[in-house]
């Protein structure tokens, strides 16, 4: 169960209105990666997470720490579109501030959301499910949330540059020593769980039905050997079961396939046609 | 450039059809990790790497095998739905067999795609490329690569169980080898970048530009303190620039925030409503 | 900013497991109308409110309740699968039993989410932010979570049915309770928002703008005039502003158009092909 | 069944072409509230009404009258793209007003629709299914539809100051009188089926099956109770049930959920990892 | 504008409920290309017709058909679940048919839409308007009117063969039929603008821009030379504008591109990294 | 099995960066009808394809050499990206060029790609796999292989007149010459096809299972008969199985449908409702 209170978990108070970073904004929202996308994923991870209550209590306090982060940079926006105001073409025309403006921000953050924020990306696209993974085998997922964090992390570096508003830039100091405690601690939680399961996910899966001889092998499908430099083509496997090898001209295994005609109801075309 | 052969990286043959498997094994083609999410992953971090030929070549190699991947799972579907008829309600009422299939098959195999493959998951719902991460960070994307073999890998072994016939066995011993070759790889290549950056993404932003006095801290936002126990709480910070601790009773830095209200042309409800 | 307590608000127990039901029940937690929809929407509405406190907090207290029923029927759906271990066709095929569930469950629960509840439908398409709306117009905003929980309970009550499993009844008696008073607590905001502004969004909009002479009249579009017999087509309109008429064959009011030509750069056809 | 006509229900002529307002004016055609919407949520609503031939009529005539609005919205989008051509970046930097037009308008009414309406909102995303309703419950579903038309005339409204171009006022006149209509009716149904059916949704549950006690209970779950102030916080129930209180400290009524492990054949993380 | 009348284009009543096949029909409802699809597209085609009477009234005439067919398979699909009743797992457990249906039902069908059709497919994905074309060049689109034809009445077909109901026979046999005159419509429409035009689309580019040595060539990317055989592999072009050539054995026309590094600000992997 | 090889088949290198250009290429690299669905519904046709191996190659040929357009292509945007730096309000506002790139390039391009590629469209809508077609019917297919790459072509044409980069419209030569291929070649197996089967897909369904009196019949549902003027509306069918007939006021052939009541427990609204 959860409880709100109405303070933010840090400031969120740009210096002055700017309905383009305002939109540009919305990536780190409602983006893939945006903070959408990493609340719901703790909190599902959280919710699926069976027997394993020091993991679990980890995911529900950084799932909920996240939805203050929602929580900050809709209020961000909303006061980057403080004061915004229809805008006709001739008037974007005339003034190349107003032409930048209407050109670099969002039409929906008036039309629609009535200068609020969305949960949407910064090409307005509505943020969905399909962008989180809640597996209920932890390594691989906090794999999935280390991935989060350093895409996140990357793109507000990226978006410190876009503005000069030492109010955005306070948010953001906030939102990139999170998202370095963020990967930290995802780190933490992969070595401890690496150390008792090996690397491969999933650990317990029986090694003699898979196809032992090629689980640890580079096969360079792209001409050239520069990949052939790499840790990976030589040298023990870093899981300590194998040996890199490197196939430099890689056949196939198995004949042409050729797939028997459909019957006569699924009206595929039929064989032989000229 | 691309070259394709006709012959398969390996064999994909069941020994008798099962429409519901086919079903099924759409996850790992056209599902949030399968393969095509892979492929076209790989593909575009290669594409976009700017100047570390060694990666882009590792990318290039992967992501072409994962295009052979691609080939062999459809062609296993297509097999898998061999010979597959039209059923009506009333035979499926009579016979336990024709019901589960009619349940657990997907209706769009016959009459959409004419038995064969399609590039969706196992519930229907087309690929798309908001499954897919491609920055230009290599550290980052490899962290996105490792997930999604780990996460795919995991669909495999699951799936291994759901089905007894031999020739699908053989076709997921050799995708789990490579799926432990290629978490094996991700692994060293990542420790290779993160030897040489630090393990935070991205390694290169002014660490004076984030609020340092919170870049190691863990906020106990779920009540109880089983996440204490953690690496992630005490010690070292993984990134060596610091030391984990708890914070048992969060507070916010920040005070409630009350927004402007809009100009009267943007038609928000107007402040004071009783 | 928000704080977790890991007590459930209500109890989420099943008395045994049923992976059909856990299938059906993604509709009320990642469905149009689910609780993630009904959490999001009241959430963004009420961060994107300004300065309307009293308003702006009930949208607090109930999306924050809502993030608590996401909690509960997530645990619900991981509860209703434990134990679910994979099926082959041929034991469906012996036992009605595990055809029922083969054909009526969920394959990702399995494969994708290993037992755990997903941000889904009930038929497997991810939730995405195109089910809500947050407006900054409160009246508007009102009417649709006036719509979401109506929606929203309709559904619990068909799903009642589907089940007689006394710890999912149970629960649902929750559900269907919190339904009433949100139901009850929208229908009194929108009628003391309506007698301040009149029933018609948005309020403000000056009416010698708009074209009065079809303002309170219905055309009757679908030939045969049912329709004449509503409260709609006869006397004073609803705003008070108007009276109702009722016009049995409408006429349009504009000519056919005829477009220009696009320039040959488009390479639109070219007008006056034979 | 449906008959065309060629001459247009009011005229959708702008005095010049503006392709900035052909961008924005596709949120009312395709997106999430715009003409395509409520036409279809009307038809299909009409098409699912089982048995009360008054309501189905009305959903079949205001159905019918949207598709003459999209097809007068597609006009005027076609009609302010006449004559575009297409423009490099070096011209863009040469003349404010093909700058604000290049950064302002949609790419693809130029390359992808020919200087056509295309069925997506102002940002170029299409159009789905997802954001209608229609359930089979009237009440349920009026109240959609008042929320669409409201949503929908308030998006007219922002955007009649985004535009001083007298033609296409002229069209929005139309479209919000007849919005204004569309609310009035709505809200002439809701009453009438209230009167009938008392105000939750759905009316014939069993009142029961639900737990009562917390029907008309407001919890406080965002600290501070601005929200005590609200007519929902006190007084009889709207629903003239009950009466409504006020839970200034919300408990929860379940214990902390504990979830069995998964069998091992799922993969997941087993239990009491370190 | 559009009329509607109450009577529908042709019978569609099956001769008693199947909610399976009310399940599977909604692919040629909702699905890719169904009626929807093709209602919309030729609408929004004929909307965006610049100058060819002809042709948009023919796109009128036949967009205008679709709606009715989209009428007609709702209230099929309605009618299909006729009587339609909750279901729990129990009672298909016990009865064969009870569990075929509960399986190959959509449950959406009877928690969403109350018995009602939706606009989604066969699997519950909701229509989107990513499916359709509408460009301006009506050569390309009466293409994309063939090919949805084409697919539709393909499904139809397979269809056929999974019921065994008279009426829904009846219904089909009137799809089949209309299909075959859009078939025939637009090859005819086809063959009169390739007639003026050539095929190549668009047929008034200038030839010289474009890279004529590769105008006529096959590339014999996959090895062996089976396409060889074909038509387009040798005589003169289908434009009559050059003659076929084969390529047996393709290759690169530019070099390896090499990209440069990345501003700092992007915080991409620098270059060079070990 | 595919092979990649590091040269690029066709030269992709601009004169300069342009941003704004590389936003609109996406649209032929990650929309509707851009590389990527081409290069996926080749190959998935051919993976689909059941005993015609002359047209199985063809579409491995075609598909294999797309994934080599998507390489050029997206080459091609990260150059065009080269050196592109973040951008505040303040600065564009100052420089109309900087105005225009703010405005009309990507956002995403430097946030989420770091200057590389994405697989979207030019607005940022992510590429599905509902935008392709692979029915195992190769005459539907093909018909879709034409539409796809006659609309692929029409995008080129109209971008090439977006830019006077001789570098981009050198490679844009190639491309229009490849569609012009492409299009002959689907042309020249569709008559082929057409010729052994007629030109109705599917052609073995059996004609006795249609109504064939309305086979040949255009009826006019939008009024004014222009379209009585073109070839499908008089002679001899186009498969030459029929005549042509017009029906110039077409009426409905079933009565209004009326539904029945829904049990209960649907909740639907009751009948007779006043």
């Amino acid at each position: 169960m959860f409880y709100h209170i109405k303070e933010l978990q840090y400031e969120a108070k740009p210096c002055k209105p700017d309905p383009v970073m305002a939109r540009k904004m919305q990536e780190i929202l409602g983006g893939q990666f945006g903070e959408i996308s990493v609340a719901l994923q703790y909190l599902f991870q959280g919710w699926n997470t069976r027997g394993n209550e020091k993991y679990r209590d980890l995911l529900m306090d950084t799932g909920t720490e996240e939805l203050a982060h929602i929580e900050m940079i809709s209020t961000m926006i909303a006061r980057l579109l403080d004061g915004v105001e229809p805008t006709t073409l001739d008037e974007a025309a005339k003034d190349p501030l107003i032409a930048a403006i209407l050109g670099g921000s969002n039409p929906q953050h008036l039309i629609v959301s009535g200068l609020g924020a969305a949960p949407k990306d910064s090409n307005g696209v509505p943020w969905n499910a399909g962008y989180i993974a809640a597996s209920g085998n932890l390594l691989a997922d906090f794999r999935a949330n280390l991935n989060a964090e350093s895409q996140g992390r990357l793109q507000v570096a990226r978006l410190y540059y876009e503005t000069n508003d030492p109010g955005v830039h306070d948010m953001f100091s906030w939102l990139l020593a999170r998202d370095t405690m963020h990967q930290n601690q995802w780190v933490a939680a992969i070595k401890e769980l690496e150390a008792q399961e090996n690397i491969v996910v999933p650990s317990t899966f029986p090694k003699e039905l898979e196809r032992r001889e090629v689980s640890h092998t580079l096969f360079n499908f792209s001409r050239g050997n520069e990949s052939a430099q790499g840790r990976w083509a030589h040298g023990p496997s870093m899981d300590e079961e194998g040996v890199f090898n490197y196939v430099e001209h890689p056949v196939p295994f198995a004949p042409a396939p050729v797939l028997r005609p459909a019957p006569p109801t699924i009206f595929d075309t039929p064989p032989n046609m000229m």
